[in-house]
């Protein structure tokens, strides 16, 4: 029995949204490579070999050596830290790991201290601006690929883009139009180098564009991490329904103030993490209420929400014909405007009939 | 040696913000129960208790149950949670424990339920409008006061408030008028009822009052906890000079963008949290650079920031004319919005003399 905060994970649904990512990639012919950076479990990622999974993503070294206890082709999306060269040399010792990299100094770091082989993904600025090299950098792009071919431990496997400025999108229209355009980006490059490289792979891969887009020609791999939990961002941007979100965070109410129509919950910045959404009817929200239902949680309210946080405590504001419903003592289903930072912050899932998944 | 993103504490500025505050409540004659949400170390508190302090306050019968272990009297500053009695027993059967009750629910529930003897102070709302009974419902006050006074297990302490709405203030003087503000409501209740309870104590607490004002006249007890570290948050409010702030992230410079004059550090929300903090100049900031030190961080940079976070990714913004100072594979030290936040992100805390101090 629980008796504090405590982030719920319904598998129906979770294993529904991986089932049909794993399609989607399927039917496009997609290698699918999913970001486990949102769930950070080996239990739900043996729901993505369920579906024949092979190959992973991950965000950092420190996720890489927790999953390669059972998954042996991993890379690391983010740009390669050298000060972890030791768990580099481990890593590429026991499995097959793809690198980033975007820079002359990190080849050159990795050409004097890699000691066994690994995979290097060139990062690729497709539009989003946050890190990568420009896609029209030809200069840059051409010496990386020089150094590269003369490093006997490196093996260049394509290049990897992340489309992370689609997060700005409030439609299925405006994330269509990202994807094309970053697309566009991505694949001018292996019309350009496939003669030289004719296996180099393209790799994308947000929630948004891979949610949306029907759409991947010319692209080999996708590595979506969000679908699997979903969560209020995405819907709000039209990755998907509400029905989909696959987390919410069942939170004990510890205080009614019916003067301002709000419920006090045990459930703050360290459970929810402190991000937050702009809807464009309640303004800043941190979370949505849903329905209560027998073992799992209904639909999401359209009037009760999340309406700020502080480390420990949440304030919850609802219609005023629904105050009498709550009582202190009961829990309050919470669905996340961000489920990545929240399941981060977990160490555990609960799943309603009673079982407890561990994450890293 | 560090080779990720670290939370390194100064012991030399940390223990002089405590000796500080320490000083502050002996010259006005205040119980001083500092509120150890913010470190989360025994270690820390050690410190507290080398200038005298023999009582604490918590955000959560998790927390109390870990200082527990060296502290034997503990203030939960959050609202009853019910569920956890079984917690609450145990405790309370070993230590001095004094809960906060602002509803006739939790105070049927304690009578039914608890098995030691609890100090219980009345929370109220001096103006935060977050939690606590408005601090002139008078029925609901006394309805609360009689409840108490025929449940033999409760002793009720005082009334005890949050002046949380100092953090919107942006001057001293601002502070100190929502500082007046508070302290008026609160002590009207001690007019009103100390015939009654002699003994009543009057408990506030936050940071920005506790580190600006000198006027505690009429007050028993004071509860700050961030200003154990203090944070970028905290200077603007007014609180404390950028040289007091105790902890600072080194985190690792990954990559470097000339064009935008941009540096990628491996550092995110997973170690910062996602608090912002709207900065007059920068707009929304998640942090400032410090400069580089000996075996510390030095001063506060006027234009390097913190401007975005993802999950574990930075992006700083640095002068142009700067970017050659720092190159690939240093660490980048980043002074935080938050330091109750990134600290609670992170499992230890590292000295610059190379000691590691835990945390819960």
């Amino acid at each position: 029995m629980i008796h504090f905060p405590a982030l719920f994970l319904d598998p129906v649904r979770c294993k529904k949204n991986i089932k049909k990512m794993a399609a989607k990639a399927q039917r496009n012919n997609l290698e699918f490579r999913p970001h486990f950076k949102t769930h950070q479990s080996l239990e739900v990622g043996q729901w993505f070999k369920d579906v024949g999974v092979s190959k992973i993503t991950v965000s950092s070294l420190k996720m890489a050596t927790y999953f390669a206890q059972e998954w042996d082709d991993i890379t690391v999306a983010f740009p390669t830290n050298i000060l972890e060269i030791e768990t580099i040399n481990v890593l590429a010792s026991k499995i097959h790991l793809n690198l980033c990299v975007e820079n002359i100094e990190v080849l050159l770091f990795l050409e004097k201290y890699l000691e066994s082989p690994v995979g290097v993904f060139m990062k690729i600025d497709i539009g989003y601006n946050r890190t990568g090299v420009d896609s029209d950098d030809d200069s840059l792009i051409q010496g990386l690929l020089s150094q590269m071919s003369g490093i006997p431990f490196i093996n260049f496997k394509g290049f990897l883009g992340h489309a992370g400025h689609s997060y700005r999108c409030r439609s299925k229209e405006a994330v269509e139009a990202v994807h094309q355009k970053s697309k566009e980006k991505i694949i001018q490059l292996k019309t350009k180098y496939k003669a030289q490289y004719p296996n180099l792979i393209l790799s994308l891969g947000d929630t948004p564009s891979c949610s949306v887009s029907e759409d991947f020609e010319g692209i080999d791999e996708i590595r979506p991490g969000n679908f699997v939990f979903y969560d209020l961002t995405q819907n709000i941007i039209g990755s998907n329904e509400l029905d989909a979100i696959a987390v919410a965070m069942a939170c004990p109410i510890v205080a009614k103030h019916p003067k301002r129509n709000e419920l006090v919950i045990y459930g703050g910045g360290v459970h929810f993490s402190k991000d937050r959404l702009e809807d464009p009817k309640d303004g800043v929200i941190f979370g949505r209420v849903a329905e209560k239902n027998n073992l799992v949680w209904g639909s999401c309210l359209p009037d009760a929400f999340l309406k700020s946080l502080s480390q420990e405590h949440g304030i919850v504001s609802v219609p005023a014909e629904k105050m009498n419903a709550y009582k202190i003592g009961d829990f309050l289903w919470v669905l996340p405007v961000h489920s990545c930072m929240a399941a981060d912050l977990m160490n555990e899932l609960y799943t309603p009939k009673g079982g407890v998944i561990s994450m890293m």
